[in-house]
């Protein structure tokens, strides 16, 4: 199977979009803006789902689930989440059709019109505290951690597989605390969440970072987030965690009695991530053969492809691997055997390496007789004979190995990628001939982050967390600062 | 905690509402007709997702996601299927809201009208075979076999909590397949799944059998069903599997070249469970304490009291307890170690029973010098004294037979509430009396199951699957009938 589509270098955007389509990831659907999630690609979100969800789990959040539905004054109430969130949206204004008269098809049954209309979520802060309200009375209901599951939507003029959909699936920690304090290190602690899942299972390296205030998620006191970089020198936001203060306690009017027995607004945190990341994860490690995935969160991380010329080679090549598979199998490894004999060995090949498949093990009759296979990895593409004995563990082994291998090839990238400029000029010229992230002095002013973002159409994507102080001047208008930021163009 | 609400004989329909909402499992929302599924409510909606997903695995499906939005036109694609859906459903007519000129809160922007309306997904069957118009072009492309799991929207006038919400979670298979007999056969497995399901992790058992025509699904040519006696009567209809036929197919207009190189129409299922599933849970086998659940689906199996006096004695069974806990974690069962000293014992024994644990383990100072333990069963709410040394496997083993004492209890009480009748008078009186179960002749006909529907509020629930053919007299219009279907007033 040929897959016909542009390398990286010819058209950097087609490839994205060939590769998650002619891979069964995604495809658009009949509704402008909303993706179809295929069974292949969702099988990695499944992955990506319960990686996470553990995490969450392990720091004590449970899942909940509140409704798709928002009420439009909801959104009036907090000043500056409306202004962020609630105009493009998907609005609910009917609950009723009827046949039409000339008896084709159905229309909107206007006698059917909602008194008040309904926002479909975009996010779900103000539903949320709006229940929040009736759970909160004093400091023993305190924190409350919870997580949803859910799909949101956000009416998106421009729309790209999996990085930008109307539609699109994510997960939303809301959570209450009694102090600041606990709000701000919950907020901090699920970032470090996210960085650890994208650095462990996806073999992405993050940075850690705040949003400058521009930045900011529409009501939020400060807004963590990380930043990957791209093969094509882009950065992608993959995952983002706010500190909300005490803003949607006061909007929704949220009190408790603390433990001096006096009232306070409750403090809060929201995060979230997406099927965005399914973007992060296939820009950033994929290559012009296809699909490359890390082990971790691959649906099949080995595949065996028998080669055989008759059907007594089959059999005596399916009986031979039985146990090899069960015993990766033992070891948690997921394994695929196609013995099909409705497609050549070589189409199988490269099949599978178009898909991502980490490990592919070939085994044909001479194979049998000396005890060995061909074991070939997808990240480098390299092919070695292993002997059958014990082979179990060594896959397991090559399989950490290509996990860590992608890992550090996409640090690599990003050292080659980072670059230190000191000029607006250098700034330009950077942006231009090579992209990545560039450090540079801002004064930390709007006005110069604005106009920075117009002439170059490049944005502040983290202010780093603990990053060392250094006296410099900000690239645009010369001005004192104390701390380089990182700029990039994004997604 | 003394929880207050009526006893089932008092007032059936307040004790299910107060204990779903007491024991915290959900609550209403802001949005008519729309619930919040609450962190322990959605704890045993995740273990009833998590057997069922394996489950389909396990039978060859996958996941996948389609768009929560249908274009208002494909539902008149399908002739019947517009009729028993496209009508109570929320219709998105705008895609933006605007300030609202007197400054306060926002209002819909008319000039942000959507050409053709969109239908939050009541079903998705039209927006999936749209889409299988593109993926399927011969039989090597078949069978295709895919679940969602999706929130779905029906507008839906009288709600009760899980029972019927405007907004619920469910998850949906669409099937497609080269052959009628094929089609036919994933519907039963589907419907066997389904059985196999309730009955060995809800510890509730079913009915299985055919729908009558008149209470198919809108566009299936068969419909398989479930259904479950609740302990005041009624049936509830707890799973449903379709047959469709090439319905859809032809509505979608999805052929493909058979292995005799012609053009044929695909044959199609679809299936479903939904959170209604938790209401038929809770009202199976609760009692007047409140919540009972089967180990399987408890999202605690066994909560440890300790009983203590002061610190010390609290430290020194906290020590010794360790063990235990981890011996017990070691099997797989969930374990709430519960040694606040805000609460009293006696609250939290009334506060675990209620939220239905399976298995409560009392432990003193006392029982650490006699090395035993108190343990309590919530089915049958007798206690016991265990010897502390290899109780884990003790624990593991009374969980097993909780769960199976559930369902023995369950079959029983539908034993004595199934009866036979053979006119309709008894029909009628028995319906009044006692409820339940009534298996009685039919003549087949729409006509007579309207009239004993309007009459009587009773409607066929299934048609048994190989029931025993017998000769007899519908019992409405006297007409010959060769088997009794399975009538009951229900949810």
């Amino acid at each position: 199977m040929a897959k016909d589509f542009p390398t990286r270098e010819e058209n950097y955007s087609q490839w994205y979009n060939d590769l998650v389509i002619k891979a069964d990831l995604a495809e658009n659907s009949a509704v402008r803006g909303c993706m179809i999630i295929k069974p292949y690609g969702y099988a990695i979100w499944e992955k990506i789902q319960s990686a996470l969800d553990k995490m969450f789990k392990d720091t004590g959040h449970s899942n909940a689930y509140f409704p798709l539905f928002i009420p439009k004054s909801f959104f009036s109430k907090e000043a500056s989440h409306v202004e962020g969130f609630a105009k493009e949206c998907a609005v609910v204004t009917h609950y009723r059709l009827k046949n039409s008269p000339d008896g084709k098809g159905v229309i909107v049954d206007e006698d059917a019109k909602l008194e008040e209309e309904l926002i479909i979520r975009p996010t779900s802060e103000t539903i949320i505290w709006d229940a929040y309200k009736n759970w909160i009375k004093s400091y023993r209901d305190l924190p409350i951690l919870i997580n949803q599951w859910a799909n949101v939507v956000r009416w998106e003029m421009r729309t790209r597989l999996f990085l930008r959909t109307t539609e699109f699936l994510w997960q939303e920690g809301h959570t209450a605390h009694a102090t600041r304090d606990e709000a701000l290190k919950e907020a901090e602690t699920m970032l470090n969440v996210y960085a650890d899942f994208a650095e462990n299972w996806m073999a992405l390296p993050v940075l850690k970072g705040t949003k400058s205030p521009a930045e900011r998620f529409a009501g939020a006191l400060e807004t963590y987030a990380i930043e990957s970089l791209m093969q094509d020198g882009k950065a992608l936001q993959t995952g983002t965690s706010h500190f909300l203060g005490q803003n949607f306690a006061k909007a929704f009017d949220v009190k408790f009695l603390n433990k001096e027995n006096q009232l306070d607004y409750v403090w809060a945190t929201s995060w979230g991530v997406s099927t965005r990341l399914m973007g992060a994860l296939i820009m950033a490690h994929s290559d012009d053969n296809g699909l490359v995935l890390p082990p971790k969160l691959a649906p099949i991380q080995v595949v065996i492809v028998p080669v055989f010329k008759s059907e007594e080679q089959r059999s005596m090549i399916t009986k031979k691997v039985q146990p090899l598979i069960k015993g990766l199998q033992k070891l948690g490894i997921s394994v695929k055997y196609d013995d099909r004999d409705t497609h050549k060995p070589g189409w199988k090949f490269s099949e599978y390496e178009f898909k991502g498949v980490p490990v592919r093990i070939t085994i044909g009759p001479r194979d049998i007789e000396q005890g060995t296979v061909e074991v070939a990895r997808r990240d480098t593409l390299e092919k070695e004979t292993f002997q059958l004995t014990d082979i179990e563990n060594k896959i397991a082994h090559l399989l950490d190995q290509i996990q860590k291998n992608l890992y550090v090839k996409a640090i690599s990238f990003r050292e080659n990628n980072t670059t230190n400029v000191d000029s607006y000029d250098e700034f330009k010229r950077i942006l231009d001939e090579k992209g990545g992230f560039l450090y540079a002095h801002w004064d930390g002013t709007p006005e110069s982050e604005e106009r920075i973002k117009e002439e170059t159409k490049a944005t502040i994507r983290v202010i780093p967390l603990n990053s060392t102080q250094e006296k410099g001047k900000c690239i645009y208008t010369g001005r004192p600062s104390n701390q380089r930021v990182v700029f990039a163009r994004a997604y």
